[in-house]
């Protein structure tokens, strides 16, 4: 149901990202770069999270080093993360990056960006033009009031991006950052309309999980049930792999990416209830972990909305006092007496993932 | 930066709902209504937890009763949540339901429905209407086509604010429900653009907190980032402080409420990192937990993010190998090795803290 912005394709290694390309999730390998089993095993982790793209830091030539034996090992195309080195974007283009992230207003000399853009034609990869919050402030802009900022920022990617079409190069993927949610909104939503290069989306440094969750859900959320953004990457500090299921949830909610494994609706509760509810579905939750299918699983705690939810779901249970009632796909196949009910329902959904 | 669509305002006790007043938080009461003194407990929870409004349910004439000692206790203005007795929304508006929540669709008598509209006038409290995806195919829609149930609830919603419209009764808040975040989105655009009637936004029986969490901010936080919105509730299986929490979480992402209490920016760290910035960030959260001054403090794990992060945060860490530098206000502050650096860090944040 989501119209997605129409974009340009670009080439990734073999991603494709753009409009006519699933959103594609990237994450960052966060072990020093020099120590290539390590990062060799994050990667791996990542690409079975679902990460079609993963980030690799590359400061030294001896980063970049090791990252030509990581190139040979990834089971996914890699990024090369260049800050304000030229000397190290050549040399990860030369041993395989698919692409290289840019912030070019680190990269003093336009000379030096322009020898970038040859190395990355010569050798077919893209290039992301990063443009962040930050280094606006770099820029001296140090007093901007907020809602400045993000005409600074779009006005700063219209300058790169000029650029880089005059040096003839339109593998391209945009990215504008602020730690701010709604200006990562706003950002995003003036660039999508002065571009049609495909988007990279994230929220700069949220933070802990914890923290991170809500506004980075909110953020890459809204912009992608607007249609923008072909790439993501949830940021949080700690393992990268939360940020590859935190970015897959973010996709399925919107049904961007298919819902992984099972599925389990179960009613907030309210004060019409009598069962424990939120017992039973962690009991059930408990069971649909040892599961991989895509079984869509309801515990409701009424009659109200019970019923009607039934009908969207493979098997539900709508809990009244002292028993439960079974549906299959709306159907209801039993009454089940309340000490029954985990173990009917167990019974129930892998009948009904066998048979699927 | 959110501009608000503009609508009607509508009174609940002392709340206002709409466009000229703050998005408020709302939740559920998960106790027997029968049990007084645990369901003001509850709600006096959730108050404190930031909720200016509280539904309650009333299926029978006993939690009416009881509904009335609630009223008088209750710090907030309360919302009765009715469904298919017309009866028993006559007596909660009588016992000091600030708002009804109604699913028209629920009573079979139009002449009812009118009783319950003129008893709301003379009360001068507000009715939710609410529409549901469930309710939708309760109408015998059974087999609709997922893209064609938002225009059948759409459609729906007209048919009943019509009918509010024509016993000349405009205190009324809409809300249409889905399970779905996509479809949610949607229907609430589309009501968004036929009314000027406050909006009531949630994610119907969206989960247990680890479920829920996601798609109800991807849900919740478009439609507020799209300026739609004038109560919001989370909807999660267990204790309702955790929806008022992320109901406000959500809020405060997109700058609609204040950030409560200390804000920790963390860098998600990546190859270049050669010091645990998870571990210490983990340490710092850990003290700002004492604190509930609205500080705002950066932890940054390299020298490019960091120093421009550094000037949007009170105090702020560029953490290095064997060391840190300390910024206050975007201005470096000093030198600290890795060691002290907690320490130091605590003793700058709490200087920051006490003197503000």
């Amino acid at each position: 149901m989501i119209e997605r912005r129409q974009t340009k394709t670009v080439r990734i290694g073999t991603v494709r990202a753009g409009s006519g390309h699933p959103v594609a999730v990237q994450s960052m390998t966060k072990v020093l770069t020099t120590d290539v089993a390590a990062c060799v095993r994050q990667i791996k982790r990542l690409a079975t999270a679902g990460c079609a793209l993963v980030r690799v830091a590359v400061p030294t030539r001896a980063d970049t080093q090791a990252f030509a034996k990581i190139v040979e090992k990834s089971p996914v195309p890699l990024v090369a993360d260049i800050h304000f080195s030229p000397q190290r974007a050549i040399e990860a283009l030369e041993v395989g990056a698919a692409k290289i992230r840019l912030n070019p207003g680190n990269i003093k000399d336009p000379h030096d960006i322009r020898r970038i853009i040859d190395c990355a034609k010569r050798h077919g990869a893209a290039i992301r033009i990063g443009v962040n919050e930050a280094s606006i402030r770099d820029l001296k802009h140090t007093d901007v009031r907020q809602d400045q900022r993000v005409s600074l920022m779009v006005s700063e990617m219209k300058t790169y991006v000029r650029f880089f079409e005059k040096a003839g190069f339109d593998q391209i993927v945009l990215s504008a950052k602020s730690a701010d949610t709604m200006r990562t909104i706003d950002v995003n939503r003036a660039i999508a309309q002065s571009f049609d290069y495909p988007i990279h989306i994230g929220l700069t440094h949220a933070g802990l999980a914890e923290d991170a969750r809500t506004p980075s859900a909110v953020a890459i959320g809204t912009l992608l049930a607007e249609g923008i953004g072909d790439t993501i990457r949830v940021s949080i500090a700690g393992d990268p792999v939360q940020e590859a299921r935190l970015g897959f949830e973010i996709l399925a909610s919107l049904g961007l990416a298919p819902k992984r494994g099972p599925e389990l609706v179960v009613c907030p509760t309210c004060g019409r209830c009598e069962v424990d509810v939120a017992g039973l579905a962690r009991k059930v939750r408990k069971l649909l972990r040892t599961l991989d299918t895509p079984v869509r699983v309801a515990v409701m705690g009424c009659i109200v909305n019970g019923p009607g939810e039934a009908a969207d779901a493979d098997v539900a249970v709508c809990a009244a006092k002292g028993k439960g009632f079974l549906y299959r796909r709306g159907k209801r196949i039993a009454a089940v007496a309340e000490a029954d009910l985990l173990e009917t329902l167990s019974r129930e959904i892998t009948a009904g993932t066998s048979e699927a």
